[in-house]
């Protein structure tokens, strides 16, 4: 079994194989390819936590996957992380677990290579300016994303919590350094928004946390944090003022998105104003941007097939690399 | 996190320790006291293969654990596991990944551990030969199971392939010396069974492995191997002989065990016949056997809370002597 640590990952799988793995599993996913059956979800309400265990198979790769994901909101008192993961990768071919992946930075690449997904295929060519609201877990891996796809000159951070958001940037810039953007922490969501070609929110709010007023024309906004359905961080208004609404996973986001149900419950938007899967856009079935105007909103969250996907390629380059620990 | 290989496990956890390990187990399920829903499974049909994903927490353990067990039939053909297997251990305070244990094993030990607390509760006193059907994977540990909890002084093996019974008896004869008994292929299912104290089947068969009418006065039998609808290594006549019928959990059996759904079916037996799980037993709710000359029968076809539980105490007393490799 190869065990494989977000060290050895980085060595081998970048942002950018990250977001070509996430496409394949949003095509495998319309194409109906990847089974995965919906997760299974242990609650813990003494710790407030739960564990959550998603499995997916893929016949055509001989591949098969196993994330450990819990949430336990707590452990940031303890300076854990709040979402700790693991992968098994297995073999389909004779049910064998061939790898142990740190779910952790897999969940955090393959998230974040949602958004470089969306991005990369929906915006603007033209992007100078990015803006990311939240700064957990999930937000360095969000902001490497658009830095990826798109040649940004400064990326506006901010967070509820300004010193956050201050230390967020500062670690930011020397990591990202090789980007070329400038990293700012913002004072307000106004300020991070106003004038931004590309914004994410990655936060488990439950009140909107932009102004959708203040999105400029021609934006691509990408909205990963609310995986339950009381959660909304998106200001509705921006779905109104959208030409075209994207999703990882129609189902998927119909399932647990507050981002979307909300809306839909209170009819400020109907179905018919979902334009499809990211999925169907990559297979050509559905259109993408069809000019420099239109605002594009992109929701994720998440599906088992990005784990897959991402495990199988970071483990095919680490056996062809030497990398990772060998045990048994 | 903690690894456990099978070298590792075998240095701190014994068949004895497994046994009061299931014990354990068999408590909870009955208290209601783990929280473990239905397993997922996802087949491979075109390797005639499944993948089962199956999670368990206990909250006043602050323990919860997640095992895959593939089953590849066909893996028998190039010497692999036909059921390799691996377990996460999860610190249910926080969520994350305590450690990855050796799942083959730990499957084999806590299922030879079911058989270990049945005759140990409910077998006579004494009993001086065992019977055991079946030499596949599990069987080692249904053998040692019988020798741990009672002394015998033989124990026939019977498999459908005489070379096989050889091997295995002459391999075990070694392995198990400790035991004092001697272990011998029988030439037939009833040169096994006639004067056995003590059966266990554990194959995949889809007919009778035995014939009831030889299994002796006083007898008890486990049976292991049916764990799905169409299964049915028990002779139903043995049903109709005993004087208690127990389960592991009859919840569990009767969602998969052809052993005991044909016989209900076709109206051999009732469920006024089943005794209740063992559980039950242990916690003095329900009676155990009350004369040396009672037919007892025993189906189990294991439950997630014996694999947390044998996972659990097979960590913390890794832990405490320093054994099993540390990773990350």
């Amino acid at each position: 079994m190869l065990l494989l640590s977000k060290a050895d990952i980085k060595k081998v799988f970048t942002m950018k194989d990250a977001v070509e793995a996430d496409k394949e599993a949003f095509r495998l996913v319309v194409e109906g390819k990847c089974d995965a059956p919906i997760r299974t979800n242990i609650q813990a309400p003494k710790h407030e936590g739960s564990f959550l265990f998603m499995p997916a198979y893929v016949e055509e790769m001989d591949t098969a996957s196993l994330k450990v994901v819990d949430i336990f909101p707590h452990n940031i008192d303890q300076g854990l992380p709040t979402s700790p993961a693991q992968v098994f990768l297995i073999d389909g071919k004779n049910g064998i677990v061939k790898a142990v992946l740190d779910g952790t930075y897999v969940t955090q690449i393959r998230t974040g290579a949602a958004t470089g997904a969306a991005f990369d295929l929906l915006a603007k060519k033209d992007c100078r300016i990015g803006a990311l609201i939240g700064t957990g877990g999930q937000a360095a891996a969000q902001l490497e994303a658009m830095l990826t796809v798109r040649k940004l000159e400064e990326v506006r951070v901010f967070d509820m919590n300004p010193e956050r958001a201050q230390a967020f940037a500062a670690t930011m810039q020397e990591e990202l350094e090789e980007y070329g953007a400038k990293i700012v922490a913002a004072v307000s969501s106004d300020e991070a928004v106003e004038g931004a070609d590309l914004l994410v929110t990655v936060t488990p709010s439950s009140r909107p946390v932009f102004d959708a007023s203040k999105v400029k024309e021609g934006a691509t906004v990408s909205c990963v944090g609310a995986y339950q359905p009381h959660m909304q961080e998106m200001d509705p208004a921006i779905l109104t003022r959208a030409s075209k609404i994207y999703f990882d996973s129609e189902e998927a986001v119909l399932s647990e998105s507050g981002d979307i149900l909300i809306p839909l419950a209170d009819g400020t938007i109907t179905k018919e104003d979902f334009t499809g899967d990211l999925g169907q856009l990559i297979k050509g079935q559905i259109p993408g941007r069809e000019s420099d105007e239109e605002i594009i909103v992109f929701e994720t969250v998440g599906v088992a097939a990005q784990d897959l996907m991402a495990a199988k390629a970071i483990y095919d380059r680490a056996v062809e690399a030497g990398i990772g620990m060998n045990w048994e």
